[in-house]
């Protein structure tokens, strides 16, 4: 199947301008399943006033990366450090840390490849592990974006080690980790030095908004991304806001079930439309389809969006669709007979 | 007058930590005059639930970005770049633009020296706008903190001529202009080259705790900015408060009367208690005396932070005071007979 030519509405999911603009006839509003973010925000209190007429204290900054730091189980020696998202990170370490060569397991999310050709790094999209040994930066998302795939941690453990016996560095990017059992996430063992993981918060507790996120790093890194981010990385509804939402392991928990039985439903639909499961995780489907470019645009003018990837147009990834209303418009747009 | 050997609570304003940490007696809740925030913060309606629940939308940051451009008068041909706090691109700047030599016109705010400094920039405090010329980067705060300076804007406008000669760069940090004279922002006149001024949104509105800013830029010192930042720069919450807080004049100019009215009490208690005036602005009021530091222990004492500086031991800085309560206490605290 040949690389799609010119392909609106690519790049990031979330994009419902770049929608608007292609398919203007599509009903409003738009049913926006281009994103792997839970359509089940945390129930937060507004923050209290002081959230934002003040600047946010240091110590409350302290609370919520100790939030953070119990959740993840962050070991003693590394250092949890909140960030504007993740995406913000994502920007600054090919700025923050040296690296001629950086190999990324691929096929996944692009901006971590954007970021390090921005500064002129020479990126390899590598097959398998071994193929990331050599490089002065590796970049594993786990478990990956778009289709699920899961690295063992112990294998991440001993990458990283090999990266570290010359001087590399190993980023695990765990966007979509929350909902999976705890033994996926490569924190709890994190060695001291050479590897760094990013944690996201936006996506598994409905609140992108926010723009928080976490960066668990040794102490060198670390330090660079506290100079880089100044005193005041995020803001004061992300602290009230986050602070309690991590701790709060009883919703995180109704989330991940509620999430999975719905993602049963959707999985039973796209089936039904003909598509073979490829992937995902607990907060996106990956169907293929040879067809699916048929079927994005047919979607898009139902006023559906999902997810395309201009190098695999065989691809369509689908958000959670959270309720019972919005499922009867995908399976309408799918034209079964609700 | 030496310089102080260990200061407690210098740095940056709004630490109440470090202030609970070095006057564990002091009484609560501290009234926090070490900054120059807006005690009458902008009256916001909370931010529809999906400013959280939805990552910001490009026409969203647009709406925000073109609220800012037609306040601060920004012709076509520059940019405007919502960014989450100024703070955060006095951080990004150094590694986005080259300078090996960089002039700061002093005495004035520690960041933009400690920003350039980290990148191993050679910086030099300047004591005129003529030292400024030669370097690779200049940097003038206009309005200055904390002591008011106004450079005129044609003075900025030639500093910057003279840069673009030889391809340098000025940056105008203009943190506190909102509340002055429109003809004194050079944003108006900024040149298509060869200038980039910095804008807050936290400290006039007194929403500090929002993260948002402004940077006008020429195209390409924009793109770098945007690249650096991502597509989702600032929380959900900052655009729809900062869209509609920006465009509401009305308030700007009644917030200005009432702060201006206030600094005048202001004024009056820091003259009774023997300070002569320094300088300031709409925002803060710097005043000396010859025992500043031991009216700043005082002061702190009865759990009022001022603002004092490690160089300039004669000095303090006072944020204005919001309620006649407020005014009590301090007038209390320099044990007039209230």
């Amino acid at each position: 199947m040949p690389e799609l030519p010119e392909l609106p509405v690519t790049g990031h999911g979330g994009n419902l301008l770049a929608a608007r603009k292609a398919y203007p006839q599509a009903p409003e509003p738009w049913l926006d399943l281009s994103t792997g973010i839970n359509p089940y925000a945390y129930p937060f209190v507004n923050p209290p006033m002081e959230s934002f007429t003040r600047l946010p204290q240091p110590e409350e900054l302290c609370t919520l990366e100790a939030a953070a730091r119990a959740v993840f189980r962050a070991p003693a020696g590394s250092e949890v450090v909140a960030v504007p998202g993740t995406q913000a990170i994502i920007d600054w370490l090919p700025h923050l840390v040296r690296a001629r060569r950086v190999g990324i397991l691929g096929f996944t999310y692009c901006e971590h490849a954007r970021s390090w050709e921005e500064v002129g790094a020479e990126v390899t999209i590598a097959k398998n592990l071994a193929e990331l040994e050599s490089q002065n930066v590796a970049i594993v998302v786990n478990p990956n974006n778009p289709d699920g795939r899961l690295v063992a941690a112990p294998e991440l453990h001993a990458l990283a080690a090999a990266l570290t016996a010359h001087g590399g560095l190993l980023i695990v990017d765990e966007a979509f980790v929350d909902f999976l059992e705890p033994g996926v996430s490569a924190v709890p063992d994190i060695s001291a030095r050479g590897m760094l993981v990013l944690r996201s918060f936006g996506k598994a507790y409905g609140l992108p908004g926010l723009r928080l996120g976490f960066a668990i790093a040794p102490k060198p890194v670390a330090a660079k991304l506290r100079a880089a981010l100044g005193p005041w990385p995020v803001s004061g509804a992300a602290i009230a806001i986050g602070s309690k939402a991590l701790l709060d392991r009883a919703w995180l928990e109704a989330a991940a079930a509620r999430l999975k039985a719905r993602g049963s439903m959707l999985d039973k639909v796209l089936a039904g439309a003909g598509f073979a499961p490829a992937g995902g995780s607990v907060l996106f489907k990956l169907v293929r389809h040879q067809d699916a470019q048929d079927w994005f645009e047919r979607l898009a003018e139902s006023g559906i969006l999902a997810r395309r990837f201009a190098a695999r147009p065989d691809w369509l990834r689908f958000g959670i669709v959270g309720t019972d209303a919005d499922m009867a418009r995908l399976r309408n747009a799918f034209g079964f007979d609700n």
